[in-house]
């Protein structure tokens, strides 16, 4: 089975690379399945359902989120609906939308889960760690591959979790700071970690957004708005191949100026 | 020298608090001065410049702010323009707007300085303490009064700001949790101190906002919009009054359900 | 059944106010339970054995908590025996000690629920609200009364949870500010409820610490090493007296200089 | 000019790692200055004056800092009397020890700048943007090269840094996630620049610490202690080669099991 991570996608920017970069991709590796983070995939906050709609036409499978899944007001009106997107699982009970999915894939069942960290993150959310045990314990029997999406701030808490689940997920991967690391490997029993897959967007940019705004931020102390960098691109990904034999991960780093 | 001073007005509903106590407050009290901050008086997030001259003509005299200032997006056509509405005084020197101001009133001269704590604030300001220190070098020996609004979430930050202050500030007051707090003080060089003068705004409510929609947040980890809580109203101030012989602090509250 | 609730006791010169004020009060009010936070009892940091005795010993049935509960090492050696003494409720299920208690007191069974609000705690806390409705449903028909002591930072959090659990809880105290507010009250649904009890500890102090130390901290950034306050002391209190036709709250304040 | 510049060194493990690999790739790459960030060389909290001449025998020019500067008590003692050691140049004017040093090697002055950001740090610091300003424009003319190591958790803030001095600053490096990042590149207006340089330390870590120290906090909330972990080693860097036609970045990771 081989897998297909792709980190935030930031924008038009980010959906602009994905085009550019997705089709031939997908040609060349031939991946089994394709998993993207698409809470920045609107504006730059959010997602929408005609975004949504975009990024599962070039052939995403499953769609993860994490912080910003709230920023665009109409994802109340469609999260319910959309089996193909996540937003994290230890969100509180009572919160819209879902945190996980099984997904049949050429007679495999896969299991996403989107979970978010707490360090740092200011939401009121459920503990990623016994969220993932109950999760583990209702599907573990009856899929094939478990992935989680672990959205997170703190490198301790992104690298202590991928640990804890070590030999029971079969990929970690984590999102949230848009920059990519570069600390891809095989935890010690089986499980394929990288703490951050990094940005799927603009190139000349402060994490996907124009490059004045933060710095103005920083400088002034007053809000700023934020807009999604245009320009050149950036394109990031994971591909992880798991076999009976042995289990391989990688980082893509594609760019266009 | 007799003050009035007001913590954070909220809403209309605040505002309506004003309308109903502050002339008799006025006429009873006869005060030389009067503040209030109005971080929060327009709909519970910022402030217009009608919502202002409203306070202004109510006979307030400074108006001071906090985090919430920049909510609306008006205030950036005139804050630089109203030398009553004072914005924290820490903020970045390139932020929009002024930190203190020297007012004449009865002959005297009074500087009121706006401050905001930096704990919890996450906001890249300045050090408030020596903030605090350049502005009085600047003043001290030109001003009569000086007058303190140190708006700050962490009580230890407050205190050991009025400590800090303490036989320099004439008064030190502090803003932001929108609850009275019962330690008014004079400090050991006489600086009179209170941690919080607690909100003008709605009775039924969770620090002036509807009740159900905090609540929401906190269940659900979703974003929610905040509005300002209706009905009846609670007014808190506080009189300080100094002379040469000695300064005294007291609290005011009015409610009407 | 009248309840006295003294909040967070600061170390030796709290302590020392509890053996001041405390025997005169008990005579006067006789409440029949008492309440008090001793996250801080110990040097101002945590809680001993013996620390804790003193405080049984003195008459106080229960010893509430918060974040700083763990701060002295040998807790963990006597926490799990001490049925009087508790730690927020909404630590993970693996913490160690209790989070609720039940108390036979005057032939009333009386719940006393710790509990931490997660607003700028930076701890990994189950969410306080909904771990209040699980021990309300277990408990709710087997006891007479329930006090809450909600130890939070954010005045939101503890007005929200004040609110949320109108008409279930007797009385809702907050703690861990270290400042008493003036907001006592009876909520609408009758529970009677405080922001913050406020500190019985140092006069002259930071919440209970000498003064210089959180000064130097603010100023330098660099680690200070806190110490209790010595000198005069505060003791604040509530007093809560519920009978079948009324609900009273009332607050204490009692200085020695 | 070529510089080796090594992230966060996480205690012994750390030490041995330089040890191991560090002598080797000075010969393979002969820098003419080498920098690591030391803040958690000692038992993987703070330095000490041992570890500190023990890095610098290993012929590292300069250690930086960060957060974790002040853990060993024994700093204040040596701090100001070592110029090779920097702490982060915006802590405030009365923090003890030096934010930056220029120092002459083959011929050229190097100034290195210390700078910590402030988003999530929980430290009262200045501004590092106008701090690094206030520098440059001392410095600006008096030096060959200037290296700025950007200690920060948030990857928006150092990317803003990184933009903000292009063109100023010769390398921008960020420390403190110890993750390496995969985002190493040569800014529009010339300045080398990467995310973090990732930890020298332990393989089987999180962050360099033992595995289950973190996943117990975090799964009981309870405080827990950090110990270094042990055995293999990971070693992280990176080569800036700048002549006067071009500027070029490399990262490197060794590696012993
Ligand atoms: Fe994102
Ligand atoms: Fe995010
Ligand atoms: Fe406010
Ligand atoms: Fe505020
Ligand atoms: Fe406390
Ligand atoms: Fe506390
Ligand atoms: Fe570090
Ligand atoms: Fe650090």
């Amino acid at each position: 089975m081989k897998f297909l991570i792709i980190g935030d996608v930031i924008g038009r920017t980010g959906r602009n690379a994905l085009r550019e970069f997705l089709p031939s991709l997908i040609d060349k590796e031939e991946p089994d399945f394709i998993i993207a983070n698409g809470e920045n995939a609107a504006g730059g906050f959010g997602i929408t359902k005609k975004v949504l709609d975009e990024l599962l036409s070039m052939g995403i499978d499953v769609i993860t989120s994490g912080n910003h899944i709230w920023d665009k007001k109409e994802i109340v009106q469609f999260i319910d609906q959309e089996e193909r997107l996540l937003r994290p699982a230890n969100y509180p009970p009572s919160a819209l939308g879902r945190g996980y999915g099984i997904y049949k894939k050429n007679d495999k069942r896969i299991a996403v889960i989107n979970l978010m960290g707490r360090v740092f993150m200011g939401i009121p959310l459920d503990c990623p760690f016994r969220t993932f045990d109950e999760i583990y314990e209702k599907i573990k029997d009856t899929v094939d591959y478990i992935v989680v999406d672990f959205h997170a701030e703190a490198t301790s808490e992104k690298m202590a979790f991928g640990y804890y689940v070590d030999g029971k997920a079969d990929i970690v991967f984590g999102t949230h700071s848009h920059v990519p690391t570069a600390d891809e490997q095989i935890l010690p029993k089986g499980t394929a970690y990288i703490t951050d897959v990094g940005l799927t967007g603009a190139v000349h940019s402060v994490i996907g957004m124009k490059i004045d705004q933060p710095i103005q931020k920083f400088l002034t102390g007053m809000p700023v708005k934020y807009e999604v960098a245009t320009g050149g691109y950036l394109f990031h990904a994971i591909v992880v191949e798991k076999t009976d034999e042995k289990t391989e991960i990688r980082r893509i780093k594609m760019k266009k100026e």
